[in-house]
């Protein structure tokens, strides 16, 4: 039998069959193609997450080759995208300049050929080996500095500190961003996925598609979670103010951003793998009174809260760690994206594969037969 | 009880409550906030209809001359946005440009305070007001030529009409392009505006959530229908040829583009205005063999197959009206995005003044439990 009451965000009802990733909240599983996220975030890298995500297996070191080639065989913007990133405006946030900037990938990139599923894998290739640098350059432009030319050798997290930073990261910089965009590609139906899904089914292009999904994933209430506990473990002070700052937080019952996440009941389970490359990090490059807060903050929630099972979440890691690499604040959400990209293109071709245009109903509120009235009898 | 199986495309399950349009498919009717689209065709024009399908009622003299008057203040792009326009890639579509260009927009627009509901309706009003210049000039650029400085005396489809060509249209084209608009505001929930509540219930504002709309119209499984119907047109050759062409067509069971309508099962309600206006438009200002072909289709058609409620729907008389405009045939969906902008930011305003993340579930079919091999065991 069809839904026919209004399901508020259609919270439960399936959208979609997918083999891409699988969550068990109440057991703080995720897994991408099976495989469970603690040993990727251990054993594997981007690439090879990619690789995964859009192959529904892991690659032999011939075909992961052949993949990273290609990928980086597109890092280059090419005039027309360097043009239209020096014409972005210079105000705004980096994620409106990433929707953008999608779209106009779209715009020097081959049309696709229905007929031909290469000219779609090829397409997904390009976003996926363009992306470092196009967040890279678009930031770039927007602090007024002269773009950097992308380093083929360089993985995607090394070619993006690069282009950002005009600096080539050191193994534990890039083994830590690597590892974060190997958490954050892919996590079931959530919006800005659905949101490509949508899009997708039009039969659109991926350029089109992941710049909707982007779209979804700037609102406040989707990414940009780790740009908030920064603000928090900010505006704490310092880490001998935690203990009071926790106390006046929860006798006012206020929300303590970076601990618990809507869909695990348990501890998230990309949490822990970023928090120990944390600690590696603030070990050899120094630690900052920021870290010590979140240290001490941790230590007192998970002392307090823990029991209830309150632990701390990958945002509450991620914004630290970004912050150590000389990453502004608002290029956070970006990142996510780059890592994410993977996912919604994996998406994309899961749906133009079995594709169904959306169009689901409403329930109509409004006025029926209502007569124009002219003007001059209002 | 929740949906647990899969419908595809979520067809018939309520997506939202909504005020803002009504379709009975049956009866063949549409109306905007209570009013049949025939007598808004007949009577209002574009600008009346933003007003009504954002405020839910028809507006008073004075209310109507201070939404047009802040609309026509937007209408400039101004240095960063017009620098914008200008670095935007001369290859790709305009509907990718356009999708580009209202996230700009809302890189050069002031940020929305969320406790501030008159600061999401200027986002609105920014957006309607630039759109029209917006596309123009996108256009402009694409063809090489210089933009144009808007009127601010012109409506928004004469607006169009002048910064697209550089000539002020005449009564007849801009009352005909005005019509379209009407016709083309609203429609109940389909994909575009679908996908622009989704990207919206994370938050976001404006101008983000109808570039993604953008994307979604973008699809030819949904915009482009009137591009398809002028390039059938074309191909049939000549009003002497449809005779043969049509029998042809149906003896194969081929689709005939411009006839019939997934949501009506009568008469497009929309399509008998544009008619009228196409009628008078061939008439002052001479015919075409195109539109002789599309006459003599259409009398064709109506009389083999009207019995069984197949009729000339809108987009059959919009693209051969839109080229006699002078409008370039891939300008038609982004006019058909200038007119439904009115429609997806009604809906922003309406998800955002009650929303619920969309975050629907999904039937994973995927291996679970595998696990991670090594490279050198694969």
């Amino acid at each position: 039998m069809t839904q026919t009451e209004l399901v508020p965000g259609l919270a439960g009802i399936p959208a979609a069959e997918s083999s891409i990733s699988f969550i068990n909240g109440a057991e703080g599983l995720l897994s991408y193609r099976g495989i469970r996220i603690e040993e990727l975030a251990a054993q594997s890298h981007f690439e090879e997450v990619v690789s995964l995500l859009w192959d529904a297996k892991l690659p032999s070191q011939s075909e992961l080759d052949a993949l990273s080639g290609r990928l980086k065989s597109h890092r280059e913007l090419g005039p027309a995208l360097s043009k239209f990133v020096l014409g972005l405006p210079q105000s705004g946030h980096p994620m409106e300049a990433l929707q953008a900037g999608l779209a106009a990938l779209g715009m020097v990139s081959p049309v696709l050929d229905d007929n031909d599923p290469a000219s779609w894998r090829d397409a997904c290739e390009r976003i996926m080996g363009a992306a470092s640098t196009l967040i890279a350059s678009c930031e770039r432009n927007r602090q007024g500095k002269e773009l950097v030319t992308p380093d083929p050798e360089l993985s995607i997290a090394g070619n993006f500190l690069y282009c950002l930073n005009g600096e080539k990261p050191d193994a534990i910089r890039e083994r830590i961003l690597d590892c974060a965009l190997v958490l954050h590609a892919e996590h079931t139906m959530n919006a800005s996925t659905f949101a490509c899904r949508v899009v997708t089914s039009t039969e659109t292009n991926p350029y089109t598609a992941t710049s909707a999904a982007v779209g979804a994933l700037f609102g406040p209430l989707h990414g940009g979670a780790n740009e908030r506990v920064l603000r928090q473990l900010e505006s704490i002070g310092g880490p001998d103010k935690v203990q009071e700052w926790f106390e006046r937080k929860t006798a006012a019952k206020e929300k303590i951003m970076g601990f618990g996440h809507r869909v695990y009941s348990t501890k998230d389970p990309r949490a822990h793998s970023l928090q120990e490359l944390a600690r590696e990090l603030f070990k050899t490059h120094g630690s900052t009174p920021l870290y010590d807060t979140a240290l001490a903050l941790e230590e007192l929630v998970t002392a307090k809260l823990g029991s209830r099972g309150i632990y701390p979440n990958v945002d509450f890691f991620s914004g630290i760690v970004y912050q150590k690499l000389g990453i502004p604040t608002d290029v956070f959400t970006p990142i996510f994206a780059l890592s994410r990209l993977s996912g919604w293109l994996a998406h994309w071709m899961e749906q133009r594969g079995d594709n169904k245009l959306f169009r689901p109903g409403q329930i109509y509120t409004g006025r029926k037969d209502v007569t124009y009235t002219p003007m001059g009898e209002r």
